[in-house]
């Protein structure tokens, strides 16, 4: 579905070489902006500078996964030059384009509205959020093997949020012979933890849950472990905070107690940079496919 | 049945600290020699000087994982100073001692031949070994995820031997979701090895199997990974190696075509020495129990 299309990649780091590794496969035609220091250039893609001329010819805009910053800035490992998306640049661009991004600030946001340009948020879909999962859990397993000096098989895990990462934790780690108790926040999401063979418990009672906790994973992106729940745990019990950045967790109060808590980097980008990447082509070229099925039945 | 008993302890590191609590909590009178930097003393302990008096009252000895070298010098880590185990000092334990060690050098088998003492060597144990496949399985994970751009789910992996690392290891990556091939000596291996829903080949043929794994993980104690079967290899192949030193893999033949080789270390005390340490005394109170009752029974 990609064949003869021109895909324009502006920026990025590790993983968007696999998306661009299959867009090449894939037959389109690639230009490359932000990627002139890459260590093994791509035959099969076009190292060119960031001009209206070039975005007039774009079918496929591919942004890295921070998209831009408020000023239009890219980010990109591969480059010393300071890539902006400037507003010319958006409007120079063709209406039957399609911009794909991790996510986008308002600043890409506003531009695309405003020149009618269709912006997809990859990092806000549901399958790619499920697909990213996985190496998210195995950068957490990661963590929690080098920060414990117990095994997670036979340990006390538990588990904050039945959401798309706290399901494949607590599966992953059941698996790997933890006990675990998974904390949820709805009935239904209670039935699908105690079906999947976990112990599960209403966040509202997180305080009686965690004095034999040895290992907890928190995904639950608003304060959940607060003082008082970390005056009920083991000092001897290890955090990893997998929600995204404030996280879940008293930091400095768990410090004070001298519990280690770990805020996780964005993980999969670290622990997998490959998969990550075959994760996000493999969405764009489904998507790209959807849309041109749309275009033929119209 | 630890209780009253004087069980000594000469040197180690953080997992003998779990088998001196565990002696603590089984009422036994412990005695610690080299763990004089301790950084929180045992109370239920006492601290030692190694002595031929201190000798002829132990019913239990129990030394480091590597016990000692091959002049009896004994290593720890909680002690600047140099613990030697001599003849002497061997020639003063009673009779009815047991000497539990995780190896033992012929320094150590010889002298406690020859002053018929019984001496245990923990490791060799197939029970501890087993169980010792926990952890290290955990830390080659973690080698895994570290050293990979791939996930470990989806990936396809093999693994060479289906002993009591291998059989762990083939159980886990399945669970993680990975396609895992296995590659066995025997029928019988082969027959475990598909009822456990991996792919099972016979390690002769190891030169057909190896050009799609992503991941190889050994553990055969023997050249096996020649430079023959290296060359079958994609060189985006990582290849952990946990048979004992120096490995089943051609390591110099491996950096030369480009493909990462890691000889994992050993990995129980590094990455989970509270339980590799509870795992020795859980064996150590086992063994003390049957030679009580063996005792009573007479």
């Amino acid at each position: 579905m990609l064949k003869g299309k021109h895909v324009v990649f502006i920026g990025g780091d590790a993983r968007q070489l696999e998306v661009i590794k299959n867009c090449i496969e894939g037959k389109a035609r690639v230009s490359l902006i932000g990627f002139d220091n890459l260590q093994s250039p791509f035959s099969g893609a076009v190292n060119r500078e960031l001009t209206e001329n070039l975005l007039k010819t774009t079918d496929i805009l591919i942004l890295p996964i921070l998209g831009t910053d408020e000023e239009g800035f890219v980010d990109s490992i591969f480059t010393t030059k300071k890539l902006v998306l400037t507003e010319r640049h958006i409007a120079s661009l063709p209406h039957h384009v399609t911009i794909f991004s991790g996510i986008a600030k308002s600043y890409l946001k506003d531009l695309s509205e405003k020149y009618s340009i269709r912006l997809v948020e990859l990092l806000k879909r549901d399958d790619v959020a499920i697909y990213n999962s996985i190496p998210t859990v195995e950068g957490a397993l990661m963590m929690a093997i080098q920060n414990t000096n117990i095994t997670i098989h036979g340990s006390t895990c538990a588990v904050l949020g039945l959401g798309r990462v706290g399901m494949t934790l607590g599966r992953t780690l059941t698996a790997l012979g933890a006990q675990v108790k998974m904390g949820v926040h709805r009935p239904d999401q209670a039935a699908r933890a105690e079906e999947m063979g976990l112990k599960a418990f209403f966040t509202k009672d997180i305080h009686d849950q965690v004095d034999d906790v040895e290992l907890l994973f928190n995904t639950v992106p608003s304060l959940i472990v607060t003082e008082e729940v970390l005056n009920r745990m083991s000092y001897n019990t290890v955090i990893i905070d997998l929600a995204s950045k404030p996280g879940g967790v008293d930091f400095l109060h768990a410090e004070k107690r001298g519990i280690k808590a770990l805020l996780a980097p964005s993980l999969p980008g670290i622990v997998a940079s490959k998969s990550a990447g075959r994760i996000l082509a493999q969405t764009i070229i489904r998507l790209v496919a959807e849309q041109h099925e749309e275009g033929s039945n119209r």
